[in-house]
């Protein structure tokens, strides 16, 4: 059971991926907001319309700086929604877009964003149907927000969920993590590094629609965002009650983005990612799903980092790579605020 | 044909629904957005999927006070959204919300929000089923922004569009206008007014499906919100090639609206309403509307304003109390900014 700490004012870390967000949602959202839809708490709601099974998304997008190597707040806000449409089973359809702009923000930044919108939603094969725009004050807001709201058709047969996963289960991502973190801390900080990092911003609907075609028995995806690898297993691993077991010398990550980490004591697990995604399968069905991903552009990486295990509930046990082994837990504090 | 002008850097009035707006829409997003959803330029797109026929709709709010009589920014960014779908026939079946939050927003008026968020979607008889909330540093945000997209189902047989409108319709308005931009003006300045000014923020659906349940031949219905009554009908007249004819003495408005119009030299035809809708019907059945919407809660004070006439094409003309007459352009500039 959660423990619900109440706090008087909204901290940072309300909005990490974490601990706290999950409090915030639990304590403040669910109480008012709750049906049966919003209770399952995957990254899309499932509504059944007439005879048509459809999945419906939200994200707000904030990260600073707005362009970044890899993409931008545009392509970003397009590719994080197409992707919470994708590991629901959705083929994504349309998509609204909110703008929030500062007065004063620069047209040529806007029209600029405004194109890698465009031509991310091209590649993913999704429309843009409906749109809204907001200017604030100068000062009431900074720059940009952009909200994306996303409407998909679920076709997929089986129950991905949570609650499909099995004791057993493997556990396979599509490729190295942290790379989208690492390249706004990079963006941001003088680090005296020469190395590039690249963000990992993607539409995933590609790589998952061959996944699924594939493979019949797929349980559960998610897309490993805000709060990384880490926060997303933890996640599932309580609300599933099961325990995960990772080890972290099979879980891919690029050199650069070890290095940052070194420099600034940073954890890769926690370092959000913008194309990367976690499956759970059965065994017996995960050589088919590795080959099904490595054979895709966005899953040549693609690895298995662990299994579901029979063992304490709810909890993520980390065999780290000199064999000691060590508990991930739900992220606390805000290491690194406004990453998407 | 609408001349663009371009800017470097974004104004206030690109926000206002007026002509700025426009030249936003016209000149940045549907030259990369474009496809036929998004240029129909009505309040929702109309979405087919299998043999569903759906609309989708979005609207990010930042309004300023968030609280302010007569509702907030939770309780409005519900009917906004959901007059938005009703409008365009859509009866609304689902939304999300986005939330950005400012560090440091006191938790008390969150959950005050979430409650009257949560209040105004059961009334209205729409299910939140997915959210996303972020939280920006001190100073990034001013307080709270909160997104909402909605999804409905639209079951009406007719045509609603500014396209089926015709020359001879009549003009029908709910009720009184200028109510929340009046409202929103006397939260913000000290006017030594004794008068409450209540905002109309509400849902339409109910009203709407009453009308659309007994009369088969609505043409065209939008709602009145930034801009006013004036930037709608002005922007209808545009869209759709007609001249609309208006009588000032025959559209509502309150006493105390008034007042605070003739305190600060402004026009209650541009002022915002979230609670008000502009109908178009043959002129044959204007009578059984009117009695649908006299017979509503929300639609006591309806009243004909005018009519579609054969006159030069675009532009709307507005009979003066006094006789005279005007045009009634497209505001320029943002008078009340952050109204919605």
């Amino acid at each position: 059971m959660t423990i619900i700490r109440k706090y008087d004012k909204v901290l940072l870390e309300h909005g990490s991926g974490g601990l706290l967000s999950n409090e915030l949602i639990a304590g403040s959202f669910l109480p008012h907001f709750s049906n049966p839809y919003l209770e399952r708490l995957e990254d899309s709601a499932i509504l059944t319309i007439g005879n048509q099974k459809l999945c419906f998304t939200t994200d707000s997008y904030v990260v600073s700086p707005i362009f970044f190597p890899g993409g931008d707040i545009g392509s970003l806000a397009v590719h994080g929604t197409v992707n919470d449409l994708a590991v629901c089973g959705g083929k994504p359809l349309f998509m609204s877009t909110g703008f929030i702009l500062e007065e004063g923000f620069p047209f040529a930044s806007l029209e600029k964003i405004i194109a890698s919108m465009a031509e991310a939603a091209k590649t993913a094969g999704v429309k843009i149907v409906t749109g809204d725009t907001k200017v604030v004050p100068r000062g009431a807001a900074d720059g940009i927000f952009i909200n994306t709201s996303g409407i998909g058709i679920v076709e997929y047969e089986g129950s991905l969920s949570v609650k499909s996963i099995k004791a057993g289960d493997v556990i396979i991502i599509n490729g190295t993590i942290g790379d989208h973190g690492a390249a706004i801390i990079k963006s941001r900080e003088n680090l005296g590094m020469e190395a590039e990092v690249i963000s990992d911003s993607a539409p995933l609907n590609g790589l998952i629609s061959e996944i699924l075609k594939a493979n019949p028995n797929i349980h559960c995806m998610r897309d490993a965002t805000r709060g990384g690898l880490g926060a997303i297993l933890a996640e599932i691993a309580q609300s599933a009650n099961i325990q995960i077991n990772i080890a972290e010398q099979f879980i891919p990550v690029q050199d650069n983005v070890r290095g940052i980490c070194e420099i600034l004591g940073l954890d890769p697990l926690y370092l959000a990612n913008e194309g990367k995604m976690v499956l759970f399968c059965p065994s017996a069905d995960a050589p088919n799903v590795l080959a099904t991903m490595q054979k895709h552009e966005l899953g040549k990486a693609a690895a298995i980092i662990g299994n579901v295990a029979t063992g304490t509930q709810g909890r993520v046990v980390l065999k780290t790579s000199i064999g000691g082994e060590r508990i991930v837990d739900l992220p606390t504090g805000e290491l690194v605020p406004r990453i998407c």
